[in-house]
């Protein structure tokens, strides 16, 4: 029975990583409580007779192989006897999504998508469907970038959108390299990551993160494309002060030309209707008494367009450079990560949808199969209701009964494409 | 030679706690370099024949007092054999400052007033100078209350101003209870905390911490009082949501009304003449693509009176409250610590700069001085000149020919109050 299923996993999951004093989730990659997530999908997936691959970077695929077709998959860890390459001519359908959460997020963004996929291969099973082509319920590592600060670097790994050796040099907020964050979680990168040459098309099923299907009133969704989104690194620079023998006259304040640029970044983007926020910010020495030598400040920005997006973050640079002449402090901008628009395949996406009655909206999140779509492999994604939009925030939440509808919805997506 | 011996000392306290990224100083009290600079403090004192106390929660004094006259001190830890009761008709002349540091700061605060309390001993010594009085020079700690957030917590404890039973609730920013920081640095609160009856008169030195001194093209002035100034938490609380698929329009951002705020808190300081500055900030949960659910920042400010203190802060909370209501969000404003304005005592000073032609400034920036002139010890300050102005940052300077004319400066004050 599905529902149970989804439902015991969903209560095992619900206490990893949970902070008791806002309820919120701290799933930062190869951190305690996310690698408990990678152990516990690894026992859900062997439960289920599932053939499980771990890479060096913690992604992980349990595969449905049938009739022992076997996908192609080459550098890989496997906790299993060493996979026989079947020479496959029948690619595989994958689904899955993420476990990692931000600082402080909800139980749905990513777990609903892994813990859908398994409760979808057992509906499956149930129906006694045998699928013709293999199914691989995927988790990719860090994809919100919360730790690293670089979005989908699991997927984008197995993609080859990034480079390991520009992503070893990486370091999280204490300064710990991303090597040594690996090694701590007992994986090594040397092993190779997720090849993904044999996979035919993947579906990500995923919490909607507005309230586009509640406008709709119903339960499931597809996407067609995500925005444009980036990551920029504002650094304001100044000079370090006593706050309270230095006159205001003769300061050199990055505060204020953040905060004016954190309140020009708002304004920007409404008068726009796209997206910009700044949530991340780091004072030096950040102490009461001192005028501050540096704020550092992360802009996220997401638009309708690559040309959008790109006049919007150059509006904001500019008022912010302007503001920085006039308050004498130094500013220089980086952008971190930017990602330009994604169509989903819309093939993919009819197939899917056909006589269903589900909307097809665009979303402005980010996602693993937004990578896993510019990669080239055709790419699709399921979403369902969010009865408050919230989402990256201990409020996010989602209907059983709608999460269910999910599993549903998915395991016909996964029954069409895999028959 | 005074000049020889300053100048040892002040090469020994260089390293200690010193930054190799910016230079500047990490001298958070009983960590490591805090703890080092006790140490210091007590075999500087030791060789020069003086009788170190140390209270519970690491103040210091090092006396000299010849004729077998001990102030009468109750309640400390001593490191040498335990003092005679002497019923001490002739109360003590202090002098002294502190060796902790703000985060990142320089090396003139705090430092130069222990620094230049035992060269000027010396200096006496050299001139076969007999003191009449006992003379102590003193080291308080946590003066900038730069890890649990209470300037001067030291003196306050030493005055009675503050009382243990409600400092012990306090922690830092890891988390750490007060009593347990005292514990790693080898102290212990229950022996209790200097007892300052018998100190007829407290003499600070400091580098000054603005350029007043400059302005005027001499070397070294005294105070006639410290402006009043407080510190004020304001908490604006939020929605966290994700930073991509909320509408501008559906925000609950409390990073926006924190925006106005520090803009606002600079524009009502600069109307006013007075100072007002944000320089820390905390944000939960402070990610990149998440809206925050709470922004704590701290302001600091600075007024040359009671009144236009309180109008200051009211006119910022107003304007802050305004644009919570527009914003949404949550704003409560909690003030961590007020004090009244401060007048150094007059027949004090005026004993001091008498016939010296020292100029009589006020300061905006707090000192044990304060703390003890309010507690009813006659206090005085002694500023060396800061070619910039510029405290609390790595930058901090003062040039060594007038950290020497300081030296001779706080000698000829003890001559002339202990004789």
């Amino acid at each position: 029975m599905a529902a149970t299923d989804f439902e015991e996993m969903w209560r095992e999951l619900a206490p990893v990583g949970r902070s008791s004093a806002t309820g919120g989730y701290f799933r930062q990659p190869w951190t305690t409580s996310e690698t408990e997530l990678r152990h516990w999908f690894t026992e859900q997936a062997r439960a289920r007779g599932l053939h499980v691959q771990t890479d060096g970077f913690g992604n992980q695929v349990a595969w449905w192989h049938p009739r022992g077709i076997v996908p192609n998959v080459r550098g890989v860890i496997s906790d299993e006897t060493p996979l026989k390459r079947s020479g496959l001519s029948t690619k595989a359908v994958l689904t899955g999504s993420h476990l990692d959460s931000v600082l402080d997020g909800g139980a749905y963004d990513g777990p609903l998508g892994v813990v859908s996929g398994l409760a979808a291969i057992d509906v499956l099973r149930e129906r006694g469907f045998e699928p013709g082509r293999p199914i691989g319920v995927s988790v990719f590592a860090e994809e919100e970038g919360s730790r690293f600060g670089l979005a989908c670097l699991g997927s984008r790994l197995a993609t080859g959108a990034s480079r390991w050796e520009d992503a070893r040099e990486r370091r999280d907020r204490d300064g710990v390299p991303l090597p040594d964050a690996l090694a701590s979680a007992g994986l090594d990168p040397d092993a190779g990551f997720l090849d993904l040459s044999d996979v035919g098309c993947f579906v990500e099923l995923h919490v909607e993160q507005g309230r586009d299907l509640v406008d709709r009133d119903v339960a499931v969704g597809a996407a067609s494309m995500i925005w444009p989104h980036g990551r920029y690194r504002f650094d304001f620079t100044g000079e370090a002060n006593h706050a309270g023998t230095t006159r205001m006259e003769d300061r050199v304040d990055p505060m204020l030309t953040y905060a004016m640029t954190a309140l020009a970044a708002n304004k920007q983007a409404r008068l726009a209707g796209q997206r910009a926020t700044f949530g991340r910010i780091d004072v030096a020495p950040n102490g009461t008494n001192a005028v501050p030598s540096r704020v550092t400040a992360w802009l996220d920005a997401r638009c309708e367009t690559d040309a959008a997006l790109a006049d919007l973050v150059s509006a904001i640079e500019q008022q912010a450079t302007d503001r920085a002449g006039r308050d004498g402090t130094g500013l220089a901008v980086t952008p971190e990560s930017v990602s330009g628009a994604v169509s989903f395949d819309a093939d993919l996406t009819e197939r899917i949808v056909a006589g269903r009655g589900w909307p097809v909206i665009p979303t402005q999140a980010g996602h693993d199969a937004g990578i896993l779509a510019a990669a080239g492999i055709p790419s699709a994604m399921l979403f369902v209701r969010n009865p408050t939009g919230v989402s990256h925030s201990p409020a996010e939440h989602a209907e059983t009964a709608d999460c269910l509808a999910g599993v549903a919805a998915l395991a016909d997506t996964l029954e069409r494409l895999a028959a």
